[in-house]
């Protein structure tokens, strides 16, 4: 082994870490590797890195003798207590100004945390989200840094050369200190939840719905009419798969797909976007209704029983073929506009929050490429944030209020349709609602109010008085003095 | 004062814990009292506790002096830090067997750790929830006492009687080990959000939505409706209350709530639904878009310019005033249906996951009076548990199922309806969204799973072969030969 001669070093070599590897190396960079169990380092290191630029160590010892300095060690393990644990073992081992980049899923709150610990020991810290699947790992993924701000300059000649590259410009972008990289790619992940979760009510709608010929699609109508669609406002690698998948014929002749056991697992991406949600009080319903969707389909054996037992309507969507799917074009383009700017809202929160000054222009860009989110919607994301950084939502954006006053009555006609014909379309008539309430000036939750004040004396405000001064009313005639809060009469 | 005296302890004299007093001095029982403002004290010792037996205490060792063995505490402060201060300084005062009760909106992750700080003492703890506001507390609230099943004897000859009294049956009922109380206790709270969510959402399309001639109902016409539905299927609190709030008038003779900012806030407890939902991966959509709700709610200056710029309908509903309203009933029933589906879910999730073998028909019960979901609705569900103890969902027990049918075409119109016309109906939507999913027994997830194998080889199962075994396809011929889990070729 040449001593001290890598450019970095990546331990875990499972897909993603193999996978990014040979990225690497096919960047000119010489990768030190380690692997717990050391016959996969081997394999790997005979067969599909075999001719490149790998350094195979036996412990994490020699991956570190093998570095050059400041040393840059990146960790591709289970997120979670393995993160920590090949964190704690390299602590011993590094010196002062050492890099330690975690790419896994991990919380954001793991890494503000591990960050703080080895910024106590002299190393710096990165948690680094990438996205792209193997494929986007092979040949260049999106790749969301964040953490020691110091610890960038050592890291900005190497990770945007592996991240894809739209239009000359690297998918990747340094977002903030702290947990804003982990934080960042969790709201990617929670996209992708809704963008998969609409492409899949789409789809749904065309599998099961009976058109007004009586029919519903065949799989080869749904693979043209994703194809087709990826050429429109809807191109996006998700669309473009999507259509992959429906052509796609099992040993028999007969799509695979409809093989395929309808129950979804998740990771925790989803869940966290969710959960960060209601933690900062921002109406992320989208992502919301598409990792619930999630958790019913893995009640398999409830919902059988239940199809049985709970009567609906039968499934007749009524419409002409062409003016549905074109209706339901526009559809998925309007929840996509509202399920994004759901999104940017808690990112937008979330960086207030922990004063990360987040570029919302810079995520858009940095997700065009390499991600599984990518799509040619993205470009006018950024567009949108670098003529308006303050942009308070992107539904407000004058290129999005147009799309979605286009998309909007064809939306509802979709939504309207599913509703009648008792196929579900959570994330469809979630993204619908949002907007719906978005746009009313005069919500009822005066009624809300109304009714916390009458049964536990919270209070109001009224809309004839300044904001701040709340008021209480003796709704019944026999309520007490004794208020919840501060209020005149 | 007379020493050791005093039945039980209550510290914290806001406006639910001098209810308390009250009521526990109506049905017998002498109060030591204590509150770290000691005038609040005095002026509700001299005030409305005036002639009762109360002992109002100027310190913690005074209340702990005036209290007969084993001492019950009970406590009614902020939740939070507040609760654990209390705590704190009664630790050092209470004896081995002393009974110490949180009767605040405590997290039941809270109550799990003090209820095992305070047994490492010798001391009994319980987690208890206490709803029905103001009223409620003076005349009889729901109670939901869960933790130290040792403290059950000395609180079952008290807490039961102050409690709300329904057909004879007292609504109060130890629920379980640990944080079990305050777990119910949130998802009560959840519940009421999403009860409050559906009547906000009826009331907005009521007074919003142009009828088939053109306008949308007066208040008084709306508050006459909800009293008329107080006498149907819908029979509630909640509904009652709404009837009584429509028709107040302000000073000038005006409906008084078409003044209230819709602006409403929210304390911890929908939130925290929403995330233990996300945690056990429970499907309890229609309180998340309940709680979404209320965070839109609060972008009210947002949402004044979202008016403008962002495009709708005209919300003309178009159906005839009383053929629309007949649907609403419906659609109102249908949607709670689900949405107490959804909050028993959590529950049964949550027993599983903590051991608390809770009793659902006794939470039916309990929440049947004092409280703010109380409804007659919560007869059928407690008869629906007890006839089914082991009921996987409250949707397929026959009495629930035959409601559905009659609810769910008048259901779909009133989505339907208010989506075409642009007028937010998120609750309504999900619940609908929710009961077409549950009751379909291929839902289209099995696109999810192809996505995910496709772009992160995370394998699948299949329909036609066994569960546990798992595929990985190689759906673009170039993939590698490394997948995320085991699998079959």
């Amino acid at each position: 082994m040449n001593e001290s001669s890598a450019d970095i070093a990546l331990i875990g070599l499972a897909v993603m870490g193999q996978n990014l590897v040979m990225n690497l190396c096919d960047n000119g960079f010489k990768v030190a590797v380690y692997n717990r169990t050391s016959a996969i380092t081997q394999t790997f290191v005979e067969g599909p890195a075999k001719g490149m630029a790998v350094l195979p160590c036996d412990d994490l010892p020699a991956v570190v003798a093998a570095l050059k300095k400041p040393r840059r060690v990146m960790i591709m393990v289970r997120a979670g207590g393995a993160v920590d644990g090949v964190i704690e073992r390299l602590r011993g081992l590094l010196d002062a100004g050492d890099i330690v980049v975690d790419l896994g899923n991990s919380h954001y709150l793991d890494s503000e945390r591990r960050g703080q610990a080895l910024a106590a020991a002299g190393l710096r810290f990165v948690g680094c989200g990438v996205s792209g699947g193997e494929a986007g790992a092979r040949h260049g993924p999106s790749i969301m840094p964040g953490g020691d701000p110091l610890a960038w300059p050592a890291l900005a000649p190497i990770l945007p050369k592996v991240a894809a590259q739209v239009d000359a410009e690297a998918c990747c972008a340094w977002l903030g200190k702290g947990g804003a990289g982990h934080y960042v790619k969790m709201v990617h992940n929670g996209i992708e939840y809704g963008d998969m979760q609409l492409i899949a009510e789409a789809y749904h709608l065309m599998r099961d719905g009976l058109m007004s010929d009586g029919s519903p699609l065949s799989s080869d109508d749904m693979a043209a009419r994703f194809a087709a669609w990826n050429d429109g406002v809807l191109d996006s690698y998700l669309i473009e798969i999507t259509a992959q998948i429906l052509a796609f014929k099992d040993t028999d002749g007969e799509p695979l797909v409809e093989r395929i056991l309808d129950t979804a697992g998740q990771k925790g991406t989803g869940k966290w976007t969710g959960i960060c949600a209601l933690e900062l009080g921002i109406p992320v319903s989208l992502i919301g209704e598409a990792v619930f969707a999630r958790c019913l389909s893995a009640l398999h054996e409830q919902r059988q029983r239940a199809a049985i037992l709970l009567s609906g309507p039968d499934r007749r969507l009524g419409t002409e073929r062409n003016a549905f799917l074109a209706d339901l074009e526009q559809a998925l383009y309007g929840a996509k506009i509202a399920s994004y700017a759901q999104g940017f809202m808690l990112m937008r929160a979330a960086s207030r929050e922990h004063g990360w000054d987040l570029d919302y222009g810079a995520i858009a860009m940095l997700w065009r490429g390499g991600c599984i989110i990518r799509s040619r919607f993205l470009n006018d994301i950024r567009d949108a944030y670098r003529a308006q950084p303050d942009l308070d939502n992107l539904m407000l954006a004058p290129f999005f209020a147009e799309a979605l006053k286009k998309a909007e009555g064809p939306w509802r006609r979709v939504v309207a349709t599913a509703v009648l014909a008792g196929i579900p379309v959570p994330a469809l008539a979630a993204g619908l609602a949002f907007y719906d309430g978005y746009r009313t000036a005069r919500l009822p939750a005066n009624m809300l109010q109304a009714q916390r004040d009458y049964f536990g004396a919270h209070t109001y405000e009224r809309l004839d008085r300044a904001r701040g001064e709340y008021f209480h009313t003796d709704w019944t005639g026999e309520g007490g003095s004794v208020s919840a809060g501060t209020y005149n009469t």
